[in-house]
């Protein structure tokens, strides 16, 4: 071999390791997937077959669950406004108003006659996306602001066709029972005068709450269908099974579970829809699915609530049944199939979507989230080490690796929720302890002052800012949302 | 044509049906499936992964219900000797002599000393598929009676290698805190004065607790291996996650849910093997296995005890955490793949297994179960459409359609279990409920006396026979069973 051969080998080679390099670049920066996330109303840990619902049957679900990812330990917020606008912005509700007064009777969530909302200043995962040339839809609930300037138009999202609020608002028949009216157990449409909206208008009212999966499913899949070409954000949130229970005359009876049983049932179809229509449209490989629910189960609904399976207690709680929700994530091809025990939350997923759409992220604000594509190629642990348990504005508890610290609980949301501090905190083992049954506080103080500092130190961090969901404006029955 | 051609036509068309309908026959009769049966012992309803498990992985079991079919309303009984018994026999414990001398103190399984054990002439599922030409394996724990007379191998076995009580028995260490002792939390093999079993011999005692899942799953693999010409029968039933909890070297820190997730984490890799052995073989597609467990978790042992999940209660209780079970049935080709909620039962193995291999069961006795194989094949309903719930020889509870009253009920076993009578009857709808949380006996007065009418009725059927639990051997801590 002469020196020249030499050379032009090594050249050769050279720009061959050079091409493929440059290929691998283009393959990932240039076809970032596409995002679906699918988000359940009160949808209980417990309430999809491959969780462990008895009665309830979920055969998409579980087949999604089969194929992808499932997550044990993914955590939302408590409860309905805080959780989606974490979801959507990566940060704790303390940082961004999604909290009443505190110590007062103010609302817990946005309410119906709500005169604020998510700041527009906010920076959503439909906007992040965006910046990369996504096209965003949103279907579904929002439950952050319900006046114009805070729809769905304005934080990124291209087209919305859904609820401004949770269908059991603006309720037109007197509450006289509280929780266990026989509004909420035999819901009729016209107990409750909610708004279905495009874009910025009303297009019918009330809506009939049977048809809200379906027409939401549809909206779904000609969205998919429409964006096959280029890629796309879709944020699909469900107003079910949050109560009053509903679902579509196919789903009456479909389910061993009751109406509750029949409105999963019906989300599980409607996710099999979406699963159906990337397939059909051939970009199933290029497209991440998330699946979750935006808090525990409504426990004090009975049997019209979930079941948070074997975790404690439910909505409007911080203990694990609260804030723990089922969480499926679907990429064939890319995530890695298994069950992961790894700790995720719904403050990570605009991290995780940035990072696979190799999109930039605002550096002006504090994220709480990180990123889970690692976990999800199954190419790296989780890096979520710490999680901050919130009510409202107030941190009640801290998990760090497998224990978790209770500063304060309470019980059941809508049962008047009374307060208890706990001096030294309760300490529990999560991994193997997920009920919460066994307080192990007095065999590990060194563990409980280790959490006890770290949520010192994450205090110290929040500067919250003001309270959003008591600002409101009066209004009599008769009146109609502008 | 002439008419000799027509009836020549029709004579050859005649025998060409008759040749097909004795292909079928021969090809149904002919060949039966495989059988084999796996039971875990105390574990959980919510202890697998595709039944809820936060902490614990089971992905060869998650597959093998994604592959087959996960029976969500699956029940045994709720104790062990009782439950092995009525699966091998498909009769109710009471029917013959699987319960202690009613309202006295007398042990709730056989103990280590029994001097009698499940009378020889009772017909197990062993020999009713041995009839049918079954090579019947058993590997793992019996429990059944210790006597030599009372062994697998006087049941229809071929051979066993296992024990013949629980690993907890015959304890060398003083029992001093009681259920919470550090034995069973810190346990050593030479806690235990434990003989392993081959055939009729004691060839290793005290049994090393930490090589039994690996030294069962050797020998069924071996089993499987040698008998994969010839329809066989293995019964493999473990000793794990029974207390106390043991697993080997490989299975240490296996888990994120201790000790005993590594052990069910042991037994779901010991499936795997199982799965294995029989595609290795190449007879996966004529092989039904089943996967079950004796009863629910033994909850006072706290984190060595397992979870029932959204269930009620564990282990020696007939709330449904104490008798329902998660089962798995998967025959690739044959199982229709899903989740199904028709009622099954531990009862109904031999019933089921007799009918798939052609297989005649005895006549001149009771027989409590049903065949399940239509539901296994998807060709029909579930046949079961009640369920007597015993503790001992009492009946304390029965379930018709998605109804349970219950009589009497009483906490966990080992706690002294109160017990308390309900006049009326305690009533849960376990479709919306399964958790036995809302009473609604008030509701529907109709629903409580018909069950209670089918209770009498049931009882009328039932005459006791004579108690076996507590009939023993008077023993000293030196002396060896023989």
């Amino acid at each position: 071999m002469t020196i020249l051969s030499i050379i032009v080998s090594g050249l050769l080679l050279a720009v061959a390791v050079l091409a493929a390099t440059v290929d691998g670049l283009v393959a990932q920066a240039g076809a970032p997937p596409n995002i679906v996330i699918i988000f359940a109303d009160d949808l209980g840990y417990g309430d999809l077959g491959v969780f462990g619902a008895p009665s309830i049957r979920t055969p998409r679900l579980d087949a999604m669950a089969a194929e992808g990812q499932k997550w044990t330990s993914f955590y939302v917020q408590p409860v309905c406004s805080p959780s989606r606008a974490a979801l959507l912005t990566g940060r704790l509700p303390v940082r961004n108003g999604m909290f009443g007064t505190p110590g007062g009777t103010a609302p817990k969530v946005f309410r119906d006659n709500a005169a604020a909302g998510l700041p527009p200043e906010e920076f959503t995962i439909a906007e992040v996306l965006k910046s990369r040339g996504y096209a965003t839809g949103m279907v579904g609930k929002w439950h952050l602001g319900q006046r114009t300037e805070f729809l769905p138009m304005r934080q990124g999202f291209d087209s919305w066709l859904g609820l401004p609020f949770s269908h059991d608002m603006r309720m037109t028949v007197p509450r006289d029972k509280g929780l266990q009216t026989d509004a909420y157990y035999q819901p009729k449409p016209e107990y409750w005068d909610v708004p279905l909206m495009r874009n910025n208008d009303v297009i019918e009212r009330p809506v009939d709450h049977r048809t809200l999966t379906k027409r939401y499913t549809e909206e779904a899949v000609r969205f998919i269908t429409a964006n096959r070409a280029r890629p796309f954000f879709l944020y699909l949130a469900h107003s079910l099974p949050h109560i009053p229970l509903a679902r579509s005359d196919a789903f009456v009876g479909h389910s061993a579970g009751g109406m509750y049983g029949d409105a999963v049932e019906e989300i599980d179809w409607s996710t099999g829809q979406v699963i159906d229509a990337l397939r059909k449209t051939g970009i199933d490989r290029r497209t991440l699915v998330v699946f979750t629910s935006d808090n525990g189960p409504w426990l004090p609904f009975r049997t019209h609530g979930g079941s948070s399976g074997p975790l404690k207690e439910g909505k409007g709680t911080t203990w694990e049944g609260g804030v723990r929700a089922p969480a499926i994530f679907w990429w064939p091809g890319t995530v890695r199939p298994g069950a992961v025990t790894d700790m995720g939350s719904g403050l990570d997923l605009i991290v995780t979507a940035a990072a696979l759409a190799g999109a930039t992220l605002p550096r002006d604000r504090v994220l709480d989230g990180v990123d889970l594509s690692a976990v999800l190629r199954g190419s790296g642990p989780g890096p979520r080490d710490k999680l901050f348990y919130y009510w409202d504005s107030e941190l009640r508890a801290i998990r760090k690796g497998n224990y978790k610290a209770h500063f304060i609980t309470s019980g059941a949301y809508g049962e008047g929720e009374p307060r208890t501090v706990h001096t030294p905190p309760l300490l529990f083992d999560l991994a193997q302890d997920p009920g919460e049954r066994f307080n192990v506080a007095a065999a590990h103080p060194d563990i409980v002052a280790d959490l006890t500092r770290e949520a010192e130190a994450h205090r110290l961090t929040v500067v919250p800012t003001e309270p959003l969901f008591d600002r409101l404006i009066a209004l009599t029955p008769g009146q109609r949302m502008r």
